[in-house]
């Protein structure tokens, strides 16, 4: 059998002992278990971002993998922690329409609503439920327990109020939701939707305008700019050879309009 | 039986080969065990702070836990490296005033000088104790090597020139000593010594004075400083919604003063 | 048997998705491995600086470790991948220069062109083999896939265009490969081509020149520039008590020169 795996999505930072503190409560319940940092640099309470990020490793992780997420703007309120099974992997998170921007409104294979204090770290906290609530479930989750154990399976999660890209009169609206190293922007609005539009679209964002999508970089002169579909499958704006970001001057949350070019 | 657990708190970043050097030697001797990064992002040569992080993660690690601590201006000269048993956890650091930061100035159960080179990585250079000393060391007790080899018991850890709060005449001095990634500012000043002023209290930090202490967020408009009790136990600064830091233009080791509001 | 172990060397930085796709197929094809990351902070596609990184750690881990480097401009290119033997160690790079700039231009006890598909992640994208080939590719060699399996042995790699100290009619002209967590400043130049020049040189960098090498801190005032032999046996440019790079307003790349003091 094998020793189970834990991957953390957090907004905690790596300065701070928050991260640390969750790892060693799991690793008190599974000391032989395997954890794995895939970021904790999401924006503070950006869910959308935390979405892209573990999309970006959702399956390429063992069967059985608990993939845990902390970013949680409502701990202590009276918001749920949902358990989703997502293929063969479980998914960890609050329930404040995370959920809903990973699986892009579909249904998970299964939905538990996290309630049983026999497997939470106690006293419990107000303010730190990644240390007392999310360690602890993922940890005796990869030991084997049902989720069935953890509480009681409901039908629905949160819907999210705002990440989601939509339609407009002239096409698309949507936003940044990560800026790589490299100064790429990673909008919400997958090729899907895209394709919706036809192949002639411009883009519009931070005053500039780029036409057409899916050029590659040796297409455009140094530092122009040029949009195309990126590694997950999204709107990505990017400039040759130079951070588009800078070229720009925007960040994560700025809008992003797609219209088509007639 | 366990395979073992290291964790690791050092100011060496993670951009150098310095923290990967010490693991490779950990995991020479301990191929199996289990290696957790606390913070490498301690200030340099910042004992206060080293303290706050790992006193934020020790009780929470299985038993038998060896926590490396490599925040060490002295390495080179004769400065003594110590192990202490703290409950059932092991703390493997320089003796340059850091344990008395982590312990309060209390005794450790056990208190070892780590003298033994048979356990340490040879040659032993002058200037890397971290890959040298502290990883094989620490790999080597992960092993079940019983503290008495490695050196022989000490009665006194050196005093902490610096860091400590201090009473005054009109009440408690301090510091911060950690600036967490939403900019609150964590002073050295515990629960228990603030409650000795009694309930009315007034702190004072770059300029600015905060009128008591324990509020929540949600008692002051948003942009608006405010004191608290952390979930560490020690005063924190904080303001609503935006980063106190900012709002102050302070950081680390800035002086904070409380004091009874008369 | 071992575990196996993995180490990565990467330009990808910790904000983003792609080191943790990468380890998700690694733990998929060997759920027991350790991996450790030794930096992911290094400059985009900057060979020199990823083999600086790598050689500070390479020898201090358990025979048989599986060293990973994915700083990789020409992925999607014909550039081969590489796996080197390099004494107990293993090496896994792109044929970039990188393994010139590792070895110093001597010979690997093996080298392998891998090319067998069966050891890779498919669908094997056009721009991520950290994850499709990297990834995939160490996780068998950890199981004890012979290297004989990945591909064919080669004779040679592709030698550094640029990286390289060389010699000048006065003395040596190399470069900055790293900055470190403290402002040093790490050059490329080894004290073995330094020796040659004999014991009276001056170091020009910056607009500024400081004479005589392997000098101790104590010897300068605080804040003066002074160079030395670093831990890893690079001549290094360093200040008393603060940061040299700050204090020459240069970093990476910028070029040093090293003249006899006649």
């Amino acid at each position: 059998m094998s020793r189970g795996c834990i991957t953390l999505v957090t907004d905690f930072g790596t300065s701070d002992p928050y991260v640390a503190a969750m790892k060693g409560v799991a690793l008190s319940i599974n000391p032989e278990l395997t954890l794995v940092d895939v970021s904790h640099d999401v924006g503070p309470h950006d869910i959308a971002e935390a979405a892209y990020v573990l999309r970006g490793v959702l399956h390429y992780y063992p069967a059985g993998t608990i993939h845990v997420v902390v970013v949680d703007p409502g701990v202590g309120s009276e918001r749920r922690i949902l358990a989703a099974q997502v293929d063969d992997q479980i998914v960890l998170a609050p329930d404040n329409g995370f959920l809903d921007l990973l699986l892009d409104g579909e249904q998970p294979g299964r939905l538990v609503n996290v309630t049983n204090t026999e497997y939470f770290h106690h006293p419990v906290s107000l303010t730190f439920h990644g240390r007392d609530v999310f360690g602890p479930v993922a940890a005796h989750l990869t030991l084997g327990v049902d989720l069935c154990e953890m509480g009681h399976d409901v039908d629905e999660y949160v819907k999210a109020e705002a990440g989601m890209p939509h339609r407009t009169d002239e096409g698309i609206e949507g936003a940044v939701i990560h800026v790589d190293r490299f100064g790429n922007l990673v909008t919400n609005i997958p090729k899907e939707l895209l394709r919706e539009l036809g192949d002639e679209v411009r883009v519009q964002v931070g005053g500039e305008e780029i036409v057409g999508v899916d050029r590659i970089y040796a297409d455009v002169p140094e530092g122009h700019l040029l949009a195309l579909i990126g590694s997950t499958g999204m709107l990505e704006l990017s400039a040759n050879q130079v951070s588009a970001a800078d070229v720009l001057g925007v960040g994560r949350r700025t809008t992003v309009q797609v219209v088509r070019d007639e």
